[in-house]
């Protein structure tokens, strides 16, 4: 009598055939009457579920009619392949214990509710097939990632979370206190939450060559969007000697690889995502994972900008505009068709540590754009030099006094390095076609939203 | 001309044998005179140097004496075995290039500096030997708690940071706000940052069975011992229909098993350690992975202190008692001679959601503990009844309405489930033997500290 997971008996069904087994999991529908029942099972291995059939006098058919979706459920029998029915195998129960039923006020049940009616119960909502697809596929491109980065040579470095540096300048962070003001935790350090784990990476691939961090990070940014969230997980890479071209190479690998893993690994999840939020979200994907990413200088992209200019809100297109989503899914879905690289930005909107090319304007940055989306990825080539480094950042307003550790870099074996944050959510958002953020991780935060 | 990793150069000297390299890293030691020299190097892939000889007409001498120690340098050359020499291998070089040079005032130099010292420059103390193990372990560890929970079907569950929740009711949280008095960014909600991702992971447990967390948990806690930080990582699984027992045996599994693959992976670090940590590392950790795991009642726990009491600080030896680290010790050491998990705690300073234990007095808790260490999971079968839970929280005085969601699950198909929480740092300890936390993670917080 083996435990199975409902996932592996659906990969290798005659492996399971006529063996007898034991389930755990969920109700997700009880039919039948007072002979024969069919409960189809969860048991968030896989959006599949099993189907138990219960015949036969040892079943207590009244206690059956009582078990309600969502009820949690222990059932014992044989898997028998059923090549002619509709779903290709079940299970024949021979023992059926209830672990718990649930209250008659559950609120997952067969008809569908909207995404944002589930957001009022992020406790609850990965119960319906979308969400447990969703949260399926984060958690394989998760470790798809982490993998990837251990083959090839790179330290998973964690960066602190609780920092006293604004590590873009931008001044959208939070701010963390004990409750004790005579005495602060802290003491009088500014104390945030981390914006990017970027400054504290550079010092450790100054020694370890590769590196990245894969944690959480804070924006106190108050803009409403589908793609914003005051909390969300990011993973950025951090490669001592590499140039810009070099790290553009690396984040086209990376995403090529665990794309096309977690793609091999869900073929269910995937299915499910073509039939019920986008049917030509494969496609795009495995379009993204043959096709050659496109490179354009910014320069080149305003050009191109221009030439259908009337198609946008912000119109003016010039050196010196950050480019909206909308531009960057026009640069991605109708010039590059698939995902492209735009480098060499301004430096006027771009963070101060990045590379400052010969020409004085712009700075050895990129930003990776994807259909659907826009931008996916942002990256650089940091500035190793010194002098030059410094006055930008003094140039932004942040003081030389915060910064001078992360100058001593220079001054300490830093020849150069380049790397680049993936939004995590953002990246689940592309995978899986879903197209807001709240509904890619678990207990989404947003100004105002702080359920549980 | 291939790029090399020293570590794999090492680990397969043959199939390097008399071929041509280019290697990038930093210096570690320049010795020799104006017609040869030889420069150690670190690529920061293993704890072992590689020495570069340079002869010949070709190389700048006057260049050359003028390298110091922490320089980012690249050599071009031939891997040649010298098995009559110290080292097994070196790099007979044809072209060297001095990428970035050192300020004088790198102050990780040849002499050992002690390890309170570096903690004052956490930006740069990795680029000692000691700190590069410590930080390659670290990584490989993560590395494989991921892969073992992946393989055991486990779901990567993010919890959320920014929480409502006081996940253990002891009121030792931090406060997070973004600077806004008239419009808190959270709206009239207690912001803090989580000291647990329990709660959250159990709401997953239900309906997908088996979840994981590997995320930073926070504790506003002033205690200044070489185990507590304000900021640490922590891994939480948690697994649906798991009694205690089942759970001791996955927190014993998963450590063995991510302590033999590490090992495995860390020939070199592990003899540095051994030879300047720790003489009896290896030997302690071959002792715990092939040793059963002795689980042992509290009140048979007290039994055998009470024995020896006169040996402790804390002499008061009766139930009720929260072990001190010395009690911890002392179990794992002298009793259990190897790991030992102490079970059924009096429910007086065990959090409020554990399952409660029909003697009234005990809760279905463990704590792991392993010699040198004490404390190394703490975890516990989880109270499924409504009505024991609500009870308990409302005892320690956490409110109904704050807890609603998570009582809610015992109303929607929570029949039980168990988990237990490791502090990651705790571990790292643990598997290299150095024994202050502040060095077992980047950049460590602790109260009135934190630099960078």
């Amino acid at each position: 009598m083996s435990e199975i997971a409902i996932k592996h008996v659906f990969e290798k069904p005659k492996q399971y055939k006529d063996t007898d087994v034991v389930l755990r999991g969920w109700v997700v529908s009880n039919r039948g009457n007072n002979k024969i029942r069919f409960l189809t099972i969860s048991d968030g291995s896989t959006v599949e579920n099993i189907q138990a059939t219960l015949k036969g006098d040892e079943f207590d058919f009244k206690l059956l009619d009582e078990v309600r979706i969502g009820a949690a459920v222990q059932v014992y029998g044989k898997i028998v392949l059923t090549p002619k029915a509709k779903q290709p195998l079940e299970i024949l129960a021979s023992k059926f214990v209830l672990l718990k039923n649930v209250d008659h006020d559950f609120p997952i049940q067969k008809q569908e509710i909207n995404l944002e009616t589930l957001r009022e119960i992020p406790h609850l909502r990965h119960r319906t097939n979308l969400l447990r697809c969703v949260m399926l596929i984060r958690s394989t491109l998760a470790l798809e990632i982490h993998k990837f980065f251990a083959e090839n040579g790179f330290l998973n470095f964690s960066a602190p979370i609780i920092t006293s540096n604004d590590g873009e300048g931008a001044g959208e962070q939070f701010y963390v206190n004990d409750g004790n003001k005579e005495q602060p935790f802290f003491g009088n350090n500014n104390a945030t939450l981390g914006v990017t784990g970027q400054l504290h990476a550079e010092s450790y691939a100054i020694g370890f060559e590769r590196v990245y961090t894969f944690a959480p990070t804070f924006r106190a940014e108050h803009s409403n969007t589908k793609k914003h969230a005051a909390e969300f997980w990011m993973i950025e890479p951090e490669v001592a000697f590499y140039d810009l071209k070099k790290i553009i190479n690396l984040a086209n690998k990376l995403l090529k690889n665990v794309i096309k893993n977690t793609i091999n690994k869900h073929p269910r999840e995937f299915e499910y995502l073509q039939n019920n939020v986008d049917s030509s979200l494969l496609e795009r994907l495995n379009s993204f994972i043959k096709k050659k990413l496109m490179i354009l200088d910014y320069k080149d992209a305003l050009v191109e900008l221009e030439k259908v200019k009337d198609k946008f809100e912000n119109k003016d297109i010039k050196f010196g505009l950050d480019f909206a989503t909308e531009h960057e899914k026009y640069l991605a879905e109708e010039i590059a068709h698939g995902p492209i690289a735009i480098i060499n930005f301004p430096k006027s909107f771009k963070a101060f540590y990045m590379h400052q090319n010969n020409d004085n304007q712009t700075v050895a940055a990129f930003d990776l754009l994807v259909p659907g989306i826009g931008e996916l990825i942002g990256g650089s080539q940091r500035e190793a030099r010194y002098g030059r480094l410094l006055e930008r950042a003094l140039e932004v307003g942040i003081s030389k006094e915060e910064l001078q550790w992360y100058l001593d870099l220079r001054r300490f074996g830093h020849s150069g390095s380049a790397g680049f944050g993936i939004g995590f959510e953002r990246l689940v958002m592309y995978v899986t076609g879903v197209d807001n953020i709240r509904d890619v991780i678990p207990y989404p935060r947003t100004s105002g939203n702080i359920k549980m």
